[in-house]
């Protein structure tokens, strides 16, 4: 029998163990326009964190007593959609669980053969060629219009969006700096072609953003893609040259506490003209995807673009797999592997 | 002999009478390419307070011991300039002064006759038709996009550029809450159109803006035009619709304190998608100068765009003309009249 994780209560401030609860999932035989999948890998994203409160937002929220869901790869293992074989492996929105009955709502995509057959591995559908890889790919050359030459800054330089951002500025002829907490991460950055890269656990980050661009010889950025918001948003408009432009993707640092963020240089707006533009990957993703896979594809084939993964195996890890992406635990793209 | 403000020393937060110095300017007979005026109207406006800081911004900073310059209407009283004779009326940048010596670098241009026939009053083109109505048709129509049924959300609405745009957006059948401070401003916010009104002196501004949405019927607002910052800006990301657009035209609340601005609600820039950008007016100018005279002139013309002046009589006047802008002592445009 299929077991799902459920969200048991609502969480205040960061979540913990007791918020979920791994429970079965009712079985039945098929109907018509479902599948019965077996899970292979699951995602665990920032964005979820949302899903967890009761107020209205972008992504609907989990519902008490209810399976959490998220992206996912499976494999089918009955089925009665058209389209859809035995053996097959799809993408869908049935993630936090084994297996068990996908419908249409769960948006069960056929993973493309030829990506597989080159190679790519399955798993890529849920970070670089997926949620992650997109966001970073829209946030940047969409949202914030990036263009070669550019200096871009970027947080969360290490997460599973940073790297991605980091190794499409570099693909296309920008500088980059990002920042990362941990010697650990800051090298492994600086192994994907950033420029420059900040440490934000050794120090404050404006004096550290200052003097990687004068060691750059650049005035300022004209680029932030923010995951984190608080210090790093603020020490972007402190930098920020004439007509920057921020895409706000995250802002983890807040995600729990809901803290006032104590912004300095916000008055910067007026004077450089900055741009600031939050964003969400569903909104835009219909409309540019086709390019997107194409560019992205390329990117990932020719090796311009690599990602870490940081795997938890087992259903029963999920909810310390997601928990560790508020405490920095993952490099690269946090996964479950079943 | 012609008399000017001279900056005598950078302020420290509010800028004070020891700031300024009225000192003669130096005479002599005209050159080619240069004009005697006689100044009638001088602005005072708020950006002039960036101006009077070292530091590098979009506007020159003043320097010390030299005269101070800004918008000005005055009256051609000699010639060596082509296309100017004595009795013209002129928009110039050599403010701050009686009249004096106006070269090609105080762009002056002749008011349009057809304007002035029709009875607009020259120092219109100080304000509805110059910088402070430019700005808000800009910021309004430009920046934000707004179009017809947006909700639109305007802090020191009382001001010269507030006020212009409470008008417009009424004009353009949006619906518009204004704050300002005090009963008085409020009523005169009122009178001008708008659907609900702030008195920010009297209480927080977010209840205050929850209820009026309320009493509206309104789930949000759709544009923000913000000048003052802090805590209007904070209520505006609070109360923002999906897709909600910001055009930063001024933060007056931290241009003398440079304090940091607590921003509880700008996390929700990304599940509400919001845009924020600043802006000023002369990158924008030139573009659009031609469909904003028609389109002001019209709105002025018709009685749909009208203005409050706080005068204040007399060069003397000036720097407590100016001082005023941060207290709150205008109602509409605060000019000088000679």
């Amino acid at each position: 029998m299929a077991k799902a994780w459920h969200l048991s209560s609502r969480p205040h401030g960061l979540p913990t163990m007791e918020n979920f609860s791994l429970r079965d999932l009712p079985d039945s035989a098929l109907e018509v326009d479902q599948l019965r999948v077996r899970n292979l890998w699951l995602s665990v994203d920032p964005y979820m964190r949302g899903r967890m409160n009761d107020a209205k937002s972008y992504a609907a929220s989990f519902q008490i007593d209810q399976p959490m869901t998220g992206g996912a790869i499976g494999e089918v293992v009955e089925s009665r959609m058209e389209g859809f074989t035995p053996g097959d492996l799809i993408l869908h929105m049935g993630g936090w669980r084994d297996g068990g009955i996908i419908g249409l709502d769960m948006m069960p995509n056929k993973l493309p053969a030829a990506a597989l057959a080159a190679g790519m591995t399955p798993q890529t559908f849920l970070h670089n060629m997926g949620l992650t890889g997109g966001t970073a790919w829209i946030g940047l050359l969409r949202i914030a219009a990036a263009k070669p030459g550019d200096t871009v800054f970027v947080s969360a330089a290490a997460g599973a969006v940073g790297s991605a951002v980091v190794q499409i500025a570099k693909a296309r002829e920008m500088t980059v700096i990002g920042s990362a907490g941990g010697s650990n991460k800051c090298a492994w950055v600086d192994d994907l072609g950033a420029d420059a890269t900040i440490d934000y656990k050794a120090g404050p980050v404006l004096p550290q953003l200052g003097a990687a661009l004068e060691r750059l010889g650049k005035s300022g950025i004209d680029v932030y893609f923010d995951n984190v918001g608080g210090e790093h948003l603020d020490a972007a408009f402190a930098t920020a040259n004439d007509f920057a432009r921020f895409a706000i993707c995250g802002m983890i640092d807040v995600y729990n506490d809901g803290k006032a963020q104590e912004m300095k240089y916000l008055v910067r707006s007026i004077p450089a003209r900055i741009r600031m533009e939050g964003f969400i990957y569903t909104d835009q993703f219909i409309d540019c995807m086709e390019e997107f896979y194409a560019d992205m594809g390329g990117l990932i084939a020719s090796g311009a673009v690599t990602i870490r993964e940081t795997v938890h195996d087992g259903l029963a890890a999920a909810p310390e797999a997601f928990l560790g992406l508020f405490s920095g635990r993952n490099i690269g793209k946090m996964l479950v592997r079943l």
